[in-house]
């Protein structure tokens, strides 16, 4: 492939920019490569980021998977703080803000992939602008956490999501006082609810630990008009708070997208094809920018994680001159821990197949040990299985507890996402030896009671 | 159902029977039934006998996964030290010996599983019959090894497959000297040499193992008549033990189907279909004692493990009246440990595949950490994945390594025994976050690899 007159420009660095960049180096070596972000570091793990604050990670550099020095070494052009501001498809130039010196230029592509991401949700809440009160997106966010939590005695998470209950780890493993506030009724929204509710009943050993169910912030208080002080509740509480960290929730980040009229999804995040082209053909968009199909339902959602966002920066690449590979969709398979409490999701939950109109299904929640119960460090896992009755079709799947979780989220996500029956995954031939597993595993039992279910 | 007229006998009781046995009384509440061993013990975890040599399980009782006196409050009758000696079809009656009163008495049936198990090679070898030379099958055997060691000084492991290595483990934990004598050209012999290859280099920071690869016993020696003293080997070598298990390997004991003129398989072990009926419908058959079908070649093997003895004994007794549930097969999925490497096979090795004459294929082999790279205790692991170049399906998965490989198992055991391609494989939604596993999993780069090479 003649590849001289080509270039590619990438606009964002973090997960799907990164890891496009890295595998488009790899497969075209001549390629022309360019690299754009407003951020100051690239390619680096969010996902990682509440261990770092909770010094499972001492430095934050062990969370950069690949400098700006190892991309120019390998010829890509890395451009740290400048934004993109315009796109012009029919020129195929990119209009670029260089933040430090203040200067657009315009970059002519042949190719382009949009991986702008995410912005974090900041309600409209008075005092949101006040020190002390942060998002957790980037390193920066990071590492100005990790700072502030060395004096910070009172620490409040808005969100008991998955970024809310890390962090809420890392909080309380350096004994911050905590104390979490969630709109909703439960924590982990995306679980069933009952699933949830162990979770809860697991935090209540933590002293240091407060969970408001069904709370919301009026607005956050501060002593010196400076730094954030306490935060006040609508129904009047007051929560003293020298630290907080707002987690409900990201939206896509589309404004450049928009500046290029690319048609987006009913999602609001970026349409893209399974090659992960957008609505005009040399631009590819990927990661938290754009929105994925639910393989389960064939909907389109906004489901924006760190696997996905890997794998559709690794598809996009593959297919900047040819189809070759396709990013089939999502299942929303989702894994967290809270100290020793696991939680994996895969498929959909029960209320979330009631959202998506799928009544007729069956369901069975079963407990047992995750290795032979006689073994040392044999522990508890709670499955919750779900299946359509017509099509005994696997529609989703809960683990949880403090036994190992991963090996069975990791079997159903293959049926999952294969469309397989209860029938079909009962047969399943699975290893089997006292340190590793039971002899029959949870998952089988389960699949097979639901199969017998007619 | 009315099962007034109704018998059950089951004829063993360790892990098909004693799970029959089980299975049958919650489905039947009314049934009568009756379990004869020749053992004193019943419902044991065989292959936790290694772990509680080792002294991770102090007490033997612990593997008990039922007692007689469990059973019998459930109402089923328990007759230890029972050895069934023939049976016969046209009268259904079973004739049992009582081992302890020396008396046979004939017993109805109506319905009669056979749970024989399987008998340890012991190969015919001069001074075989010595004390202190043992083979792993029963709790007395287990009871018997772990007393010895506790003044053994070498010990001496005939056979390096899952049984001997654990052994080895338990013996080194326990600061014995220990040398492995296998016949062939490399340990864990159902695995490729080059990926068995890996644990020896990983025995080698043992200083009290020794591993003799391609030799042989010409005979045990003993310089008391009475106990094992030495090992002497074909090649002239002298080993001292004075503990000695032969673990080579076991071939099922089908003395009892033959009586009743029940048809056997091409490996020598009982036939049976999916309900895991004999060739005579109301007799059933499960366990060690029967043949399997491997769901890959849908050839007929005899791969005697834990996890298809519970299976079959539960299918067995879930189709006892009516056909309800059906053994599909297996894989051959096996797992297990040395010390801190772990390895596991899903399918065909490579020269497994070669032996059923598949050549068209195509393997991959690549080592990758098991969860993120930055969190603490992130270890390698190393997959080596076969997959059939004409139809893409995966015929064959190998892990090994310190990391956390049961996840890769089990995923890859449900595509295998369901008969799933590379592609369907790659496009799983597998669930990351830091602490559980990598934004893009090995097993999935392997898949999209072999995807790609056509």
């Amino acid at each position: 492939m003649n590849l001289e007159n080509e270039r590619l420009i990438i606009i964002g660095g973090t997960a799907a920019g990164a890891k496009a960049a890295a595998k488009a180096r790899s497969l075209f070596p001549e390629l022309k490569i360019s690299l754009f972000t407003k951020d100051k570091y690239i390619s680096y793990s969010g996902c990682g980021m509440p261990y770092y604050i909770k010094n499972d990670i001492e430095d934050y550099n062990s969370l950069i998977i690949r400098t700006p020095e190892d991309f120019e070494k390998k010829g890509i052009n890395v451009f740290l703080s400048h934004e993109a501001l315009d796109i012009n498809p029919s020129t195929e130039t990119v209009f670029i803000k260089n933040l430090l010196a203040n200067k657009i230029v315009e970059y002519p592509y042949t190719r382009l992939i949009i991986a702008t991401g995410a912005t974090p949700v900041i309600p409209d809440i008075e005092g949101v602008e006040l020190k002390n009160i942060h998002t957790l997106r980037t390193i920066h966010d990071a590492i100005n956490i990790k700072h502030e939590l060395k004096t910070a005695q009172n620490a409040v998470i808005i969100g008991g999501g998955y970024i809310g209950m890390e962090l809420a780890e890392a909080f309380l493993d350096n004994k911050i006082n905590t104390t979490i506030i969630e709109s909703s009724k439960q924590l982990m929204n995306n679980f069933d609810e009952e699933i949830s509710e162990q979770l809860l009943q697991y935090t209540k050993q933590f002293k240091k630990l407060k969970i408001l169910l069904n709370s919301s912030v009026k607005q956050f208080l501060s002593e010196n008009n400076s730094h954030v002080s306490a935060v006040e509740l609508t129904d009047g509480r007051l929560i003293n708070a020298d630290l907080v960290v707002i987690a409900v929730g990201i939206r896509p980040d589309v404004e450049l997208a928009k500046s290029a009229k690319l048609e987006l999804g009913s999602t609001g995040a970026i349409k893209v094809n399974e090659y992960m082209q957008t609505s005009e053909k040399n631009i590819f968009a990927a990661g938290d920018c754009v929105e994925k199909v639910n393989m389960i339902t064939q909907k389109n959602v906004y489901i924006p994680l760190g696997t996905s966002a890997n794998k559709e920066g690794k598809t996009a690449a593959m297919n900047l001159f040819e189809h070759r590979m396709q990013f089939k969709g999502i299942i929303g398979a989702a894994i967290t821990r809270f100290f020793k409490f696991n939680m994996a999701i895969c498929g959909l939950s029960e209320k979330e197949a009631l959202k998506n109109s799928i009544n007729n299904y069956k369901k069975i929640t079963i407990t047992d040990k995750d290795i032979s119960s006689y073994m040392p460090h044999s522990h508890k896992i709670t499955l919750k299985l779900i299946a359509s009755k017509s099509t005994n079709r696997i529609l989703g799947a809960q683990l949880i507890g403090e036994g190992n979780i991963t090996p069975r989220a990791y079997a159903l996500s293959v049926a999952i996402s294969n469309g397989m029956t209860v029938s079909d995954y009962a047969k399943t031939d699975f290893a089997y030896a006292p340190p590793f597993s039971r002899s029959i595993d949870i998952t089988l039992t389960a699949a097979q009671i639901l199969q017998e279910d007619v």
